[in-house]
Order: structure tokens, then sequence, then C-alpha cells
């Protein structure tokens, strides 16, 4: 069979349902088969942070409540998949079931913004055991996805101390959405634009962006392009002066004058060719043209390129960014911890090899200083009285959306303003101190006793 | 500004105009009001392979080709730009030109499952250079990922020799598209199925997956989950054994006798585990149940465990294949190599320091032996008399698709019959050999031409 419209794999509404992995779906039919209607609570966590990171800026929860909140599976969808041979001994009553599928339960999480750390609880679902059995997968992939980027940009960020960071990573993101939720979780994490047009357009991102090495070289010569540039943006006339020699382009582009807003330098030596090129500006009396570095940066070299000197004012970082190339994958997981049956609660977990997890619903409690710096999270149960601000809060209440969903902006001042707060130690990039996250009495009390039960029933 | 419904930043066709770089867009309205109407080709080629890559699995046409033909700028899109400050000194019919725009050009590439090699355009796209510029984002984004995607899976699958390997990757891909995108890649790669449902839906590649340690932990014990399991799923029991422990959990499974159909293992020492399990299994005369391994494989793992005798039939892969975590991003470019201008046809190229570019239209000839095993590619001028099979192919003419897209199914053949093709000291897992690439004396010769134009022109 050959095709005759190519495929745009798009994700819609309609299909939200499916999106997810195949043994969910056929759990949710054991589930229902099973009439088992327990209300289950499941967590979402990161057991250790990846090499390089002491701590997560937590983003995805807005693309995560959209979805639970516009779940459903589509006539067609369903159709689909009782065509699965899989399927097969399982009744019409669990498809009929799907028709009318929508996400009933409550959802406690981090604000966006928030800045987390290993074995703590981001995110906690509580509904019947089939809906969160099926939302496991789009939450992990949607909070991992972005929660990687946003922490990898706030130390892009931090690396800058102060210059602006732009992202330009869409064309080396994962596909053209991920390049979206990249510019997206890039804001989080601290950058002041970025390329993405679409990002721009549906978040309200400041868009970044002037030439190419395409268009100097669409001209006779690099003054002309540079001239013809400038006629149609003589505001906004940043020019990319590396496409043949980058001296020569900083003196092409100082005959622009003082209307020339900067210059970007996107290979060689960007701390020898920044230098230099600031020399030729200042002395062509430009002294407020800025430069823009861009090409294979992150935030080890931008460390560097500071630590040296370097004149730059505003960094275009891309590839290392929106793939958190040293890191990139979250290795998030959403683990069943408490499960009512029978109007019992019954604490649940998990002792595969490393892969223990703690029992029952819990909450992080941050304590801080006078002067709102970070001191200590403490991980307890849900309602323990412990000091400190609980950090999981309601964002979903029986199906419906109970929190005002912040702006990118708000989110943006959210997770600048933690990070202000996190001490030096705990966010340096590299050889920083694990941050004091311990587990309260009660909690390890709660495991004892879910273990003993467990051994007692599985274990000879 | 509070917002009251969350954003699901899905992309649409109707804003695909805008899924691009802002500077491809300054650069088009730049072109507009220069009157530029010279037709331009661009090439998409990546310069270097990644560490640990030896060739690449070309993935990612066909969602390109969607693009292509379905890329436009809805009224809002346009209102959106016409706001934008940068654009301020832009005349109206720029964006009376976008409200018309389709793209009318014509596309050469290499066919999916293709195997390519650093150096060899991947892609060519000839059209007005408006046209030419506005797609450079969303092409690279798009087949830079996939690309790298099939090439990571190609590996996984070589590794397994011959044993099956899933895409299991959904929840760490870099958000639900990517996962989406990854399961295509991976099936192209060789995966014989997907847990990701979207995909065999949309794609018709098999869905896999059963259970996960949420539906054990979820009944009283093991042994009463595996045995409900079973009472639904009686012809697809594959059990996951280390909820708890892995022998004991393998034991329970047993019980389930000679319908069982096999089992997982996803932590602990699988070479130890598998050999104990199959031990275990086979003292239960059922020698018929297979093992499935899954947990952190990628194909370095999968290669030991089978040189050490891992008794494995499957494996689950996920985080390591869909983020090509060892090489997570591909560094393709697009880049101008040709532009016609009143009537002359210039050769374009780019000479930064170590980005240095071929002019012209290219073309890639390989050449095989009679067993059809590769021996040499040549890349050579478009139109030269070079023996070999060209792999440029007609895609686009004109705007329209003139080529018959192959099924999902058929690319994995393609590449299945390349990769058989392609000789081991070129393929192997680590220490390969780099496969002969020549460039063509024509070629040097026009790189050399426009050097010294561009020189003249451009270099005091």
């Amino acid at each position: 069979m050959k095709m005759d419209v190519p495929k745009s794999l798009f994700l819609h509404e309609d299909s939200l349902g499916i999106v997810t992995d195949l043994y969910q779906l056929t759990m949710a039919a054991g589930y229902f088969e099973q009439s088992m209607q327990d209300i289950a609570t499941f967590e979402l966590s990161v057991r250790h942070l990846p090499e390089n990171r002491s701590y997560l800026v937590i983003a995805g929860l807005e693309q995560a409540l959209h979805y639970l909140t516009h779940l459903k599976f589509s006539a067609e969808t369903i159709k689909f998949l009782g065509q699965l041979p899989i399927f097969n001994n399982v009744s019409q009553k669990f498809f009929e079931y799907l028709k009318n599928f929508t996400f009933s339960g409550n959802v406690h999480a981090m604000a966006e913004g928030t800045i987390a750390f290993a074995g703590e609880p981001l995110l906690r679902v509580t509904a019947p055991i089939i809906e969160t059995q099926i939302v496991e997968t789009y939450l992990l992939s949607m909070i991992n996805f972005q929660t990687s980027i946003a922490t990898k940009a706030s130390r892009v960020v931090y690396a800058a101390q102060g210059r602006e960071v732009i992202d330009f990573g869409t064309r080396r993101a994962h596909g053209p959405q991920a390049g979206v939720l990249a510019a997206r979780s890039c804001a989080i994490g601290g950058c002041k634009g970025t390329s993405n047009v679409f990002a721009a357009y549906a978040l309200g991102i400041p868009p970044v962006g002037t030439i190419a090495h395409s268009w100097v070289m669409a001209f006779e010569n690099e003054q002309d392009s540079f001239n013809k540039f400038h006629e149609t943006f003589p505001d906004d006339t940043i020019l990319l002066i590396d496409t043949y020699d980058t001296l020569v382009g900083a003196r092409h582009a100082a005959t622009i004058g003082k209307k020339l807003k900067g210059v970007r330098i996107d290979s060689g030596n960007l701390l020898e060719l920044s230098k230099e090129v600031r020399r030729i500006l200042d002395n062509e009396g430009l002294p407020h043209v800025k430069i823009v570095a861009s090409g294979d940066l992150n935030e080890d070299r931008i460390d560097d390129l500071l630590k040296n000197g370097a004149p730059i004012d505003s960094f275009g970082v891309g590839t290392e960014m929106v793939t958190s190339k040293d890191a990139p994958a979250l290795g998030g997981v959403y683990k069943l911890v408490e499960q009512k049956h029978d109007g019992r609660t019954i604490p649940k977990m998990k002792f595969s090899e490393d892969k223990l997890t703690y029992p029952c619903k819990k909450q992080v409690y941050r304590t801080i200083d006078k002067a709102g710096n970070f001191v200590e999270d403490v991980i307890g149960l849900e309602g323990e009285k412990i000091g400190g601000i609980p950090l999981l809060i309601p964002v979903i209440k029986d199906g419906k959306i109970c929190y005002d969903l912040p702006t990118i902006h708000e989110i943006q001042r959210a997770a600048s303003n933690n990070l202000a707060h996190l001490p030096e130690p705990f966010k340096r990039l590299t050889g920083a101190k694990t941050y004091p996250v311990t587990k309260r009495q009660g909690l390890e009390a709660k495991r004892h006793e879910a273990e003993k039960i467990l051994r007692d029933m599985n274990i000879p």
C-alpha cells in the first residue's frame, strides 16, 4: 500500500487518549474487567538528579493540566483499540466506558518555577485507578522534558551572569513541537527571548533574530548585504559578521554607523574575536553596539568566556540547551503510593533492586530563613504537622482546574526569585553541594509498615 | 494577567508558517523589500557524524513533505507578525504576500531508510529565495531528529543480533510529539514494535505492552495480580516479575502454565537474573516462555549481555534510544549553494572557520558491487556523468509531491536491506572504519571558482 498524503503526526485533542503506552490501556482494561474501582494515588518524582545537576526547575505543568482536562477517546481511536488482537477477550463494556472517559481525579503539584530536588514528589494524582494509570505516560513525558530544559537553561543563564541568553535551538530540538516546548522551558529557566516565532505567538515570549549566513551570501558582497538589511530594519540591525572574515565583517558592519544595534559572531575563537571586534567597534565610535555570540555554546563555555573577559553582551544558545545535551533525559518516575480498597487505605511501595519507593501521600515542606533563603526540605506525610512551606498545591479538583494559571512571565519571575534564594553552594556549575532533603520519621514508619505487609504477602 | 485555559502548544496546519526562527521571516521581509526574486538552492547535510556513529539512517522525509505541502500563514499569525516592532518598517505588501504564501519549489531528497554519511547532501531545495529561507528551521528540526533516532535504533537492533527490539521510550522522549516521531524513527531503524499507541494507530506499527509494576502492586499479592491479568489477556500474558523478588516472581508466573507467553525483567543484574529465570521456566516445563528485558538498555549493554550468553529473547529499550542519549543532537545544516540571478547561475559557499561549504547543486553517487554491497560514494555535481546510483531523487516538483510515499514497513525493509549491504567494518558498534566518500574534481574546481569570486568581492 502506497500513501497519497504524507502524515503530519501532529497531536490533537481527539486522539489524546491513545497518546500513551499500550500497557496503560491493557491494565485499564484489566482493572475494568476485575471491577477494580479502588482510588489510587500515584506520585511523580525523580530518583536521582542527572550528572552536573544539583536542583530541578519545575516546568511543564500547564501542558500537563491541558492534557488532564482535555483527555478523551474519540470513536475512531476506540474502534482502533477494539480491533487490536490483544483486546480480543475484553468485553464491549470497557470500550463503552472509554467513550465517556474523562479524568475525574485530584492533582497536587509543585508550581512551575519551583526549585525541587531528588526524591521529592513533584506531582501527585489521586483518582480511580484506571484514570491514574492511563495518564502516566503523557505526564511523565511532558514534565520530564520541560523540567529538564528549564533546569539546563537556568544553568546557562547563571553562567551568563546577568547578560542576556536567547534560545536559538529549534532546529536541533527533538522535532518541531519539542522546539516550542523547549522555548517555553528556556523562558522559565531565565532566557530573555526565543528565535521560535510560534512560541512567541502562543506564549508571549519575546521573539529574537535578524540574519543568517545565507542573507550575506545572497548578495553580491557582504557590505551590500549589510546595507540592504539596514534599509528594511533600521532599528533592529544586528549583523552576522563571520560569513567570510569576522574582523573584515566588523568593519563592514561599522559603516552602518550609530544606528547599528549589534553584531553577531557564530564561529571561530569567540574570546579572541569578541575582543578584537569590540576594539574595532570602539575605534569607530560605536561603544553602544552590542556583541552577540552564538555557536555550540553551553554554561561551561560561557563561564569560561566571561572569566577570560570576553566582551560579549548577549548569548544565543541552541543545541546544548534545547536538548540538555550533557543530560538529555530526566528519569522521572510515577509510582503507586496508596490505594483505597473497601474503605481501607493501604500504603503501597515497590522494592525492586535500586528502585525502592516510599509509600503514602507525601508533601514537601521547605524551611526558609528570614531572608527567604532555602535552608532545608523535609519530605513528610500529607497533613503531618511539620513547619515550612508545603510545595505541593492543589491544581485539579474533581477533574477541574482549581488553580490560577500563572503567565509565562510570572513563572519566569518565580523561578528567578527561587533560584536567587537557593544558596550559592547548591547551584554552582561544578561541584555543587547536595541540598539537604530529609525524610520524616512518620514516613520511615509507614515504609516499614508497608514493607512488612508486602513481605508477609509476597515473599516466601 | 492570569489564564483560564491551559495551552496545549500543539502544532496545527494553520500556524505552520510561524513554526520557524524569526530571522527566516526578517530575511524573507528583507528579500521581499529588495525585490529579490532569485531562485536559490539550499542543501541539507551533516558536516561531522556524532561520536560513535559511522553512518546515518535517513528519516523524517514524510513529515518534511507534509510541512512543505501544508505550510501557510493564517490571518491570525500574519496579524501577530504585523504587530511585532521589528517589522515596523516593512511594507503591508509583504504581509499580503504571506497571505497567499505556499511552497512552490522543487525538492530532491534521499529516500527514508537510505544510509548516508558525513558531508553528503541529504535534501536539496530549489525555490524563490524567500521560500527556501522560511522552510529551513522546520526541515532541519524534523530531519535532524528522526535521522538521529533511526540511526541510534539501528545500532541497538544491530546489537540485538536478530532478537526483537521494542521502543518503550515515550515517557522519556522530548515531549509527547517527540515520543510519536521517535516511535516512527525506531521502526525505521528496525524496531519490531512500540509501546506508543498513537504511533501504532497513525502509522501501523505493532503496539506492544502488557503490565507495569503498578498492576502487580494494585492487588493483594503478586500471584493474585498475575492470575487476574491472565484472566483478561489469556493469549498475551507477559508478566513483569521484578516488583518484589525476580526469582519468586518467575515461580509465580510459571504457575500460569503453558499459556504463559513471556516474563519481563526490568531491574537488577539482567545477565544473572535472565539465566536463573530461564532455568526456573525450563524446570517448570516452559521452554517456550520468552524472556523480555528492559531498564536503561542501549546497544553496548545489549551487546554485553548477549556476548555473555544472556538468554533474553526480546529487548524493551527506552530512554537511551528515543533521546539518542550518547549523541542527543545531530548537527544538520542547511546551506545556500547556488543562486540564479538575472539569468546567471552563481555558485555560493561560505568559508567561516571550520564551517566551509561546497557550492552548486550536488548529487551523491553510490557504487555497489555485484552482491549489492556498498563500495564507495562520490559527491559530484548534479548531472555529472559519474557511475553509481544517484541517491537524491525528486520528491516535490513545483510545490507538489511527485513521489510515491512508501509505507513505514517499506521504509523499514529498505533500511534493513541497506544496512545489510553496508560492510561490517563500517557499521560495527565501536571502532568502525570511515566509509569512503570522495568529492569529484568538478566539484573541487567549482569550489575554487566560487572561492575566487567571493574573495575578490569581499576580502580586502
